[in-house]
């Protein structure tokens, strides 16, 4: 809690990479790495040293490029259609094979099928031949002394082909950096552990080393080191040993109590960068040990990936001898289905979904928390909000870098609305049998989801509305908010809600009746499943000011169940599958209707949604979650 | 020579892979592999085989998100800026840091820096709290059961962090598809042994290889079998007891009489294609022995390479549950440059380079031979001249599979024009001064690089184009040629022009006047050694008729070289360098100024060729190679 040594400072991302650079290019390593030998066989992916010239032309005598017979064309040139020529085997016409070197005074190849009457002895042709015909000429492909490929060139398949073709047995390529990745943190349990409370997995290292492998340099993890400046240095001590091209301190790297990496580099060396202006990622630290570069890993795993994108692949990049700009994924532009603000002095990164919806591509924010690893593991790309902006407005144009291609992205099914957990089983079925495609669903609520339609910001939505008046589902709802639509109506399924509580029911809860003396955890405004609340809340006369945790609102049943299940709630509505997922007891309060309502325009695009709803493996899965009723699953409700 | 068993069919691509596919599907060979357990650190790239379904919730606790103290927000109701609140520590305020777990009955996290007067026992806050502030709850990031990864999914880093995080340490992914790889013919050697005339490295093992590993398969190559059915078959053999997925047999898959693919298949099992309507990789040969799929690759390396791309990694995909679609590249359109005809009945893919030339993207064919290997290396895409279609035309929009992201091609610097091997060289200091350009050259010859720049189809041109009028060089031409055209006009080197015999001169060769009686090796029409020849020619009273050799055209100094050291010509034109490369002799003829002319729209975008030519280091270089003098290298001799 206390010894607070340092503050962050707020150093543009540029300057930030300009100052290690820097620091850097004054001892020499600013430069690409050294070269080294590697069998053809092990040099795929690798990166040239060198530029290789051919060391034999290829090919490397004149081949006959047909079988056939090698002859003289001078020869050949009285044969016509009505005076055949005759030619003496081995004398004036050779037998060859395809790829066979022509013999000596030989100048071109008469195919096997312009041959007429071959006897052992001669072979009688009816028209001239020209000169090197069928032949292919020593060096066609390549030249002795040519270049083949330059350095800083990623080796392809193709190009192992080449070497080996023009006398390379092994190719000059830039040796590998090697990093070595120190995790820190008393609270950090390995992947095969099962955490406590207050003790996390560490997969930092994890995702930084795959990182790193992925940009062609070699990642090793050392032992955690708890959080104690001594054992810090100590570490970094040994990693200096295994002289690496860097070293990375994941955690610590903030300005807490328990932050060491900064005051360990200050002592141990340099440092020269502490906090950079980037959102998520801020707390980084980039210093010199001795001749080696340590760069601090703010902890928080979505800091820690963007850290890794942002500054540590295009390092690699450049000591690979390629181009900073060759770690980076291709972008587009996208259209911002959210307000969004964002700090002004930061380059802001947000993780998005990205859905081609007739003829916009749209991008959707995902929760920007720096703790939520599923943010990056959903996105689509990454938009760029850069310093000096406040955020974009709603239909606003970003620019994103994809980490999917297009095409693919412009294949993706996006389902905005009420939240369903066999969303994930349909999504599953919908990949497993039309591997382009895919299911996004974001969890807007039913009303979310209805108003998405009307915007055009969605190909479908998923509903479950219960009207006061008629006791009816869905229809109501689409009459009132899409009147200027023509949407389809299909049913997914009909689902049990119930009220969710902890195992055993220790508050005795029975009915609606038992709320207002529960600490109860609610889901959004605008949900389906919130609007039956607050329906029976007015019809058992409940006041909902009186029920405790009300304000509480979480996006998803398997939220809300896990808000009873951790105990910081006694009861929520949800579905039965959400109660069983988190172990929870479940009072049922009856059924319900869950439809999905598709705007004409994109029947077409979600066909495979569709067929999935109709195919009997699917309805017999979901049939048999407790809680799902598929009797009318896949069925046209109405169209409106 | 004889014994000819097959005639190659012509079926259409999707015919051939369906016939493959269907024989799969009958011995259920055609769904995705089954999955294998790997540790996380080694999972990446891999494909995973089912869904992975949160183990545990991320958080598995209610945790503080800051640094501060933990308390119930009820308890904090009173507190305000005029009447501060004590809270005494370990019963109603606790210390914690950020991923501490909050102490039971707790609900909430002040920061540390809204704390007033903290002592040993208590805390004074100014303001209330509300209930889960600065509190990560329980699974925020992932709700234990939910779907984290679909099945069918490439593992990214992040991935590999998200399932680490909810409780996996290894993760379920598609075992890699096995293929063994039987090189097959008498003529072939190891890349590490020189070649004898006749004999030829066998590297499409290398290419295929490298195709499948970039593919997540895992390729075996045996032994070189020899040319012989029955050693052939030992080898099939020796392959089916590996259990492979797949077997390739390489070359030995045409209808010649040393090709024994057909036959072997057609005796051990069932012979399902034997040639596909593409071009190239026409000879291709599908099959099944026993349950294993069997594919007989052709020989030559480009048709290789494509049967690797076009059916092989497709295969290999759909294997892994991924999109056949996975395997091909990011596509675009593009203007052909040169008319292009395409045999009817075949799908034909033709090798392109690309470049932006102002606002047109432009795909300019390359050598179509199946056995220019260097055709696929230089290639940046793979343009796809569909069945049906009889060619294209000039000017034409093609569809083109990309090999290269569009945005590194639009960087690239298109030089058209003559031909001067220290282009390379030229090219190379680009590629290591600038990472993400490339200077792309192709040999049309002097004239043929003005109707380029006449036409808006290169970025600049190479000339070196004496005017027999005023025996000044280029600046006449360009006059004549690019009348509308604003051009600058730089000076690459000067060079020295002769005449390159065999090593020694066996023939004497002295002049002009010694070329009757020489086998001379011409350059292409348009280029401007050929341009000077005819100028000499003229000047000794020589008629063209006259020289043996006069219409044997090459396009490159090097090409002509070749020929002469091979044998194939006794004297040639060029310059000193490629006579040094080639090991010739070199009959000095004079000097000649070789510039490059860029149009005015182009000079920023060539700016960074510019700045090599003026760079010191490049100068040295050039000026040390023989026959090239830089006196004026990098100067403007003009603006027109």
């Amino acid at each position: 809690m206390s010894d607070r040594h340092f503050y962050l400072e707020d150093i543009p991302l540029e300057e930030a990479t300009g100052r290690l650079w820097e620091a850097l290019r004054k001892i020499g390593k600013d430069q690409p790495l050294a070269g080294e030998a590697v069998p053809l066989a092990a040099a795929l992916g690798r990166v040239t040293a060198e530029g290789h010239f051919a060391q034999r032309s290829s090919p490397h005598y004149h081949a006959a490029a047909m079988d056939g017979y090698a002859v003289r064309s001078a020869d050949t040139n009285e044969a016509t259609e009505t005076r055949p020529l005759q030619l003496r085997l081995q004398s004036q016409a050779y037998p060859v094979n395809t790829g066979d070197p022509l013999p000596p005074t030989t100048d071109a190849v008469i195919m096997i099928e312009d041959v007429q009457h071959p006897d052992s002895e001669t072979i009688e042709i009816r028209a001239a031949i020209t000169p090197r015909q069928h032949v292919r000429l020593m060096g066609e492909d390549m030249v002795t002394t040519e270049l083949v490929l330059p350095s800083n060139h990623v080796l392809r398949p193709v190009d192992l082909g080449a070497l080996a073709g023009c006398g390379y047995a092994v190719a000059t390529v830039r040796r590998r950096p090697r990093v070595i990745i120190i995790p820190t943190g008393n609270e950090l349990v390995l992947p095969d552990q099962a955490p406590e409370a207050g003790q996390i997995t560490e997969y930092n290292s994890l995702v930084l080393g795959a990182q790193i492998q992925q940009a062609g340099g070699v990642a090793r993890v050392m032992d955690i080191v708890a959080d104690d400046l001594a054992q810090l240095r100590i570490a970094i001590e040994a990693a200096l040993e295994g002289v690496p091209d860097l070293i990375l301190v994941l955690s610590g790297s903030s300005a807490g109590s328990r932050d060491f990496t900064a005051n360990a580099i200050q002592e141990m060396g340099r440092l020269l960068v502490h906090g950079v202006a980037v959102r998520p990622g801020h707390p980084v630290i980039m210093g010199m040990v001795q001749t080696i570069p340590i760069i601090g890993v703010p902890g928080y795993p979505v800091s820690a990936a963007l850290t890794g994108e942002l500054l540590i692949e295009p390092l690699l990049a450049r000591w690979l001898g390629l181009s900073a700009d060759y770690a980076t994924k291709p972008r587009t532009q996208a259209i911002m289905t959210r307000k969004l603000t964002s700090p002004i002095g930061d380059d802001d990164f947000v993780r998005v979904t990205l859905a081609q919806v007739g003829e916009r591509l749209l991008a959707a924010p995902l929760n920007r928390g720096a703790g939520i690893i599923t943010s990056l593991v959903r996105a689509d790309g990454l938009a760029h909000i850069p310093r000096f902006s406040e955020g974009v407005d709603m239909g606003q144009v970003v620019e994103v870098q994809l980490y999917h291609p297009l095409a693919l992205i412009q294949q993706t099914i996006l389902a905005m609305g009420s939240h369903d957990p066999m969303l994930d089983l349909l999504g599953q079925f919908i990949a497993n049998t039309y591997p382009t495609r895919r299911l996004t669903s974001a969890n807007v609520g039913s009303m979310g989801g209805l108003v998405a339609l009307r915007r055009h910001e969605a190909h479908l939505a998923g509903i479950h509305l219960l009207d006061p008046n008629t006791g009816t589902y869905n229809l109501p709802y689409i009459r009132q908010h899409l009147k200027d639509e023509t949407v389809t109506v299909v049913t997914f399924a009909h689902r049990e809600q119930g009220l969710m509580v902890t195992a055993g029911n220790p508050l005795g809860v029975r009915s609606w009746d038992d709320l207002p003396r529960c600490r109860y955890v609610n889901r959004q405004r605008g949900a389906g499943t919130r609007l039956l609340l607050d329906y029976e809340l007015e019809q058992h006369g409940i006041d909902s000011n009186s029920i405790q945790g009300y304000e509480h609102e979480e996006y998803t049943h398997l939220a809300v169940a896990a808000a009873v299940a951790s105990g910081v709630a006694d009861v929520g509505l949800g579905v039965r599958s959400a109660a069983l997922a988190m172990r929870l007891d479940f009072i049922s309060v009856g059924w319900e209707r869950y439809d999905l309502v598709i705007p004409e325009p994109h029947l077409a695009h979600v066909e495979p949604l569709l067929a999935v709803l109709r195919n009997a493996t699917f309805q017999q899965t979901l049939a048999a979650q407790p809680g799902y009723d598929t009797r009318e699953t896949g069925q046209f409700i109405a169209v409106t």
